[in-house]
């Protein structure tokens, strides 16, 4: 058997048999291998890491999507900087906005997984509400003079080509691009294993924004437990709104979720107490369960 | 470098690098390694599959024991079947109970676990309220007189010394070990890579016990990004109490616990809608989701 382990930590790695190749090559930027494995089917590999595998990418591509779109409630303008498989397309499109921009670096990665792993973009880049620019996301925020409701920061790991991504310059130049009331979703690592990632993304965003909250998906091929993505608005609670608002919304994804639901979309900011670190505000959680004693 | 590759599935495998060998032998049971690994620290393998790690374990010990105690609210007398590492012990000793029997297999790994990882145990073995038996957990249940308000299954993967703690029979002898009002919970697999665990689990409870149900916890060394464990007992509101009543019986946990806080408790019962297979009856959550488009 073949098999292929990931480069992405020092004393931990995760393997995946290879049952097929289906191509490897270098594309400008980074180096792409997309295999087949007998659990997760597809999987696509940039730079040696797993970017998605065709089995699990709906738990990451529903969370990044759905959770700021239900949040927002209204969203007419979307911005997805990175997604370049088409995945955080397709789920964005789910919802009834006029238009979503997609605006990746690699190109060939979106011919590639349009060509390779067409089920996970599902045809979004064919909707008419969909554009797309094959640029680098910092120099088109710093262009565009378009503004949007929700912007999606759907990277890589902020090392290599997705590094831009991650600084606060770009995240106050994103800040300038919303209308009132958007909010922006960061993806922010394996906070098992990179914390500081999630503290560097949670401390930037609150340069520009009032509400910065991290929330959590379990996504199986993101070795760590849970992937931490970071959610930021003009206030904490727009983030998380209540249940009852976010069903009242939910019509649009009615039978097309596999992992979304209004109750999973709270329960996934519900910390444990070893994330106050990163929580940089008026959380009520921790503090009331610590007042709680008697 | 030399690594420990997981022997648990056989397309996918986590590995993890091994600084240093602490102690390596066969007990009448079982393959016993314990070494360190850089990011998670001391790690406990079984018969080549990992059981615990230092800087983890925690999240793990504080979901099998903190649910159900929590659930029933006074807990006097707790069984726990397996868990020789002494970890669930430690967390069901925060509890006011006065007795906590403890019956496992293979007597080695407790002295094995006390000498190589006491951090584990923190000191629970030597408590006055612990009871701490080595013998078949089958054959302890099916002879004790003895009734429990809670009983945990903290045991391993249902093959090899395992597979008796995941029958119908066993769970409904130990339905019979239990006081009016008791609970179970059960170690039930990471759902990812074994669904059938989980399914086999939730159906044999239900044979037993009116009120099942999963909830999740996850941890990193258990691969698959989600460990589920199964509670069950006279109805399901039972095992998951409104916050507010969770909040006035935390006093005994109160900065004592990493993972586990009364909002964790209810979130990790929220599951998403590819759960609903292992739903047996009226989880209102899927429901309420499904009748909530327009």
């Amino acid at each position: 058997m073949t098999w292929f382990q990931e480069k992405l930590y020092d004393h931990y790695a995760q393997t995946l048999s290879i049952e097929k190749v289906l191509y490897h090559w270098r594309t400008e930027f980074q180096d792409v291998l997309i295999f087949e494995n007998a659990i997760f089917g597809k999987v696509l590999a940039l730079d040696g890491v797993v970017q998605l595998t065709e089995r699990d990418n709906h738990i990451y591509h529903e969370m990044i999507a759905h959770v700021p779109l239900m949040a927002h409630g209204s969203a007419r303008n979307v911005l997805i900087i990175g997604g370049g498989d088409g995945g955080t397309l397709k789920e964005v499109l789910k919802h009834p906005v006029e238009r979503a921009t997609l605006v990746e670096l690699d190109g060939e990665v979106i011919d590639l997984s349009r060509r390779y792993l067409p089920e996970v973009s599902g045809g979004a880049f064919d909707d008419p509400r969909a554009t797309v620019l094959v640029m680098d996301g910092t120099r088109y925020i710093a262009e565009t003079r378009e503004k949007f409701d929700v912007i999606l920061i759907d990277s890589t790991d902020p090392i290599g080509p997705g590094e831009a991504l991650f600084t606060a310059a770009f995240y106050r130049a994103c800040r300038t691009r919303l209308r009132p009331g958007g909010l922006i979703a960061v993806q922010s690592g394996a906070p098992f294993f990179q914390p500081q990632e999630l503290e560097n993304v949670c401390g930037r965003l609150a340069g520009s924004f009032a509400g910065v909250r991290p929330y959590l998906a379990p996504v199986p091929t993101y070795a760590g437990g849970m992937l931490a993505l970071v959610a930021a608005g003009e206030s904490r609670d727009a983030l998380r709104p209540p249940c009852k608002v976010l069903r009242e919304r939910c019509g649009p994804l009615q039978g097309r979720t596999r992992y979304y639901t209004p109750e999973v979309h709270r329960a996934a900011f519900t910390l444990a107490p070893s994330f106050e670190p990163f929580v940089r505000s008026d959380d009520p959680m921790p503090v009331e369960f610590l007042q709680t004693g008697t």
